[in-house]
């Protein structure tokens, strides 16, 4: 497949973190705190090993970034970040005091409501806000309360939900190669063989040509067959596929660090009249869905434009899940498309466009693609052919 | 290796969840609310895909489990875990609504403070509380904490950080048949050719060996040569292991949903009179480490234990992290051997006793055995030689 991409440097990740913190200080927080996980990849590069001891990215306007650190992860975080201050605690020592003690000067805001104040909690009179990442443990978040219970805290998806929402091209590109890995994969599953082999063994084969096409992890791999198509989010079970079966394919993973998801449903042989006219209610509820991307349109109207093909076919109460979500660092992440996210598509946005129809107890038929964002519309990371393939 | 152990039931399962309300209600919690992870998968043999979606256990002293679940998980949570009460929410509604809806009540309280009070926030006049899972997502907490604001919440670690510490007969079972993989994976890797390899390569043969020997999922595997190994969390780099090397193995993962963790420090030919001092000093110190456990010793005890021993050799700084943690379904939990940690053991803990001695720029050892509680003192759960082995 393609060649590694040059990777991200120091100065990559510190522009990241600037502009992170300047879109706090625009959101009216005095600080983002970020727990590991995609937001700390991000925006840093650094992955610890996952413990319960506390790890925290302070990031603050004007101030450099500092990380709260256990010790013993210190010379890995040093290396791995070097462009971070490092505040490390050791076991037996309390570390949200450690955080609390960076934090605390956090009352001293950037921008005083009132002039001639002096640091202490609450002196200003206003409420010092902290943004904290959707998925610190809420064991940290209670221990942070405790100690600076005059604080506010509030979850990045609330503050600052589209903070990774718009990518640059060095990530365009890297979203792009896992992408066709994945549609290489695709290729290739048509070939096999569906009829008389259980669904986990189409899900292995899918796993082993997700990692040959340079994925180094790979996140799902649904292959749910006749009435397990109905569920969507059905994984692969011992259920073994026959001849006749519609076949739901969802599957994804990491490569170079940034996420592929794409779904086509095909057919075990020759599909009967309605198997042919439910998919073809996908494919166009798909292609509408495309047709509304473009900046400046709501994430919730390419919900709305691909609910309305179904819910006309009438369908509508099959399509039980939203139509799309934000990919990145991660396979799951802002901006989703659905019903009530007014927020504007910006160009650099990715996300899924991948409506279904469940018909329970029979059968499912998802499509998706992996849509990002131009100057004046859509481009999508998956091109095989969304029309139902027939396997054998 | 061993066979596969009898599955646990739903009776097993509800036995957990029935532990855990009555001992939520002596901790003075109204509730637990368990998020995705180890201990939902304790208590209901429920794991869910990791999603940004909320899905949450919630249990209350006399009241059936019912689980707030997104609705297109709810078909795999019912066959999953069929013992539970679903309330399901769709894309775009709030499901922290739900979640307030199913705790509202719990100002009710079962054992109420005042005779003849109505239901409604704080009539009672008592501060409703819940336990709260560790690594419950923080967007999820301060959901339910805008939404029932009235109540108080503390983490599980805080309110009942024994919940899972105590291990019944048949998840002894599964950890020493885990540790009996682990071990017989050390016995392989002595084994193999150290000189001239790197340590990844090193690494890549431990996890193939776990995996041969019934581990479904490799955590880590440590292998850190010489300066690389006063780093406790090191894992394994580019480094290329040379003749007269120090090097640590550390590794673990899960096999039949229970942790192994073990660690041996060999070296590479014959050591020098320093480094077989080195090693014989944590070796005595994890033997006084094992040596102090018993039932009703404090945690802290096994931690002074081992640390008396590196500390009088004049080693103590050296020592930089505790001695032990909790091992189950994950393989990091409470109880921790720390300073501090005054709970006393109870048969049937299980845990790890792993002094270690770092020397900056040069070596580092770490020996580590899993022990469990008995009636009378400790037993191990790795028994493979501690003395330092001499590798190629």
């Amino acid at each position: 497949m393609t060649g590694t991409p040059v990777p991200f440097t120091v100065d990559d990740y510190t522009a990241r973190m600037r502009r992170a913190a300047r879109a706090a200080g625009e959101a009216g927080l005095d600080g983002v705190l970020i727990a590991p996980g995609p937001d700390l990849v991000w925006l840093t590069g650094y992955r610890p090993p996952e413990t319960e001891r506390l790890t925290l990215l302070v990031l603050r306007p004007g101030e450099d970034p500092a990380l709260v650190v256990p010790a013993l992860e210190a010379p890995d975080a040093a290396k791995a970040a070097p462009m971070l201050t490092l505040r490390d605690w050791t076991d037996g020592k309390d570390p949200y005091e450690t955080a609390a003690d960076l934090l605390g000067r956090a009352d001293s805001p950037v921008r005083a409501d009132s002039p001639g104040h002096t640091a202490g909690p609450g002196r200003t009179g206003r409420t010092v806000r902290f943004g904290v990442s959707d998925n610190a443990w809420a064991m940290h978040l209670l221990g942070l309360q405790s100690r600076l219970p005059e604080a506010a805290y509030v979850s990045l998806t609330e503050a600052l939900p589209m903070l990774r929402a718009v990518k640059d091209a060095a990530e365009l590109e890297r979203l792009a190669a896992a992408g066709a890995a994945a549609d290489a994969a695709y290729e290739e599953i048509r070939k096999v063989r569906f009829a008389g082999r259980r669904e986990t063994e189409v899900a292995a084969d899918l796993d082993g040509l997700l990692r040959q096409s340079g994925h180094s992890q790979v996140d799902f791999t649904i292959v749910a067959s006749g009435p397990n198509g109905a569920n969507p989010h059905h994984e692969a079970g011992d259920r073994v596929i026959e001849r006749g079966d519609m076949v739901v394919l969802d599957f994804g993973g990491l490569k170079h660090g940034y996420g592929s998801d794409t779904s086509r449903t095909v057919h075990v042989g020759e599909p009967d009249a309605e198997e042919r006219r439910v998919h073809d209610i996908v494919r166009a509820a798909q292609e509408e869905g495309f047709r509304a991307v473009r900046p400046g349109a709501a994430c919730q109207d390419v919900d709305r434009a691909a609910r309305a093909v179904i819910d006309e076919a009438g369908y509508g109460e099959y399509f039980i899940h939203r139509t799309g979500h934000g990919i990145g660092v991660t396979t799951h992440e802002p901006p989703y498309m659905v019903e009530g996210e007014e927020r504007p598509l910006v160009p650099g946005m990715c996300f899924s466009v991948e409506p279904g129809i469940y018909l329970p107890g029979r059968f499912g038929v998802r499509i998706e693609d992996i849509v990002t964002v131009t100057e004046d519309g859509g481009r999508r990371l998956n091109t095989t052919a969304r029309e139902m393939a027939i396997v054998d």
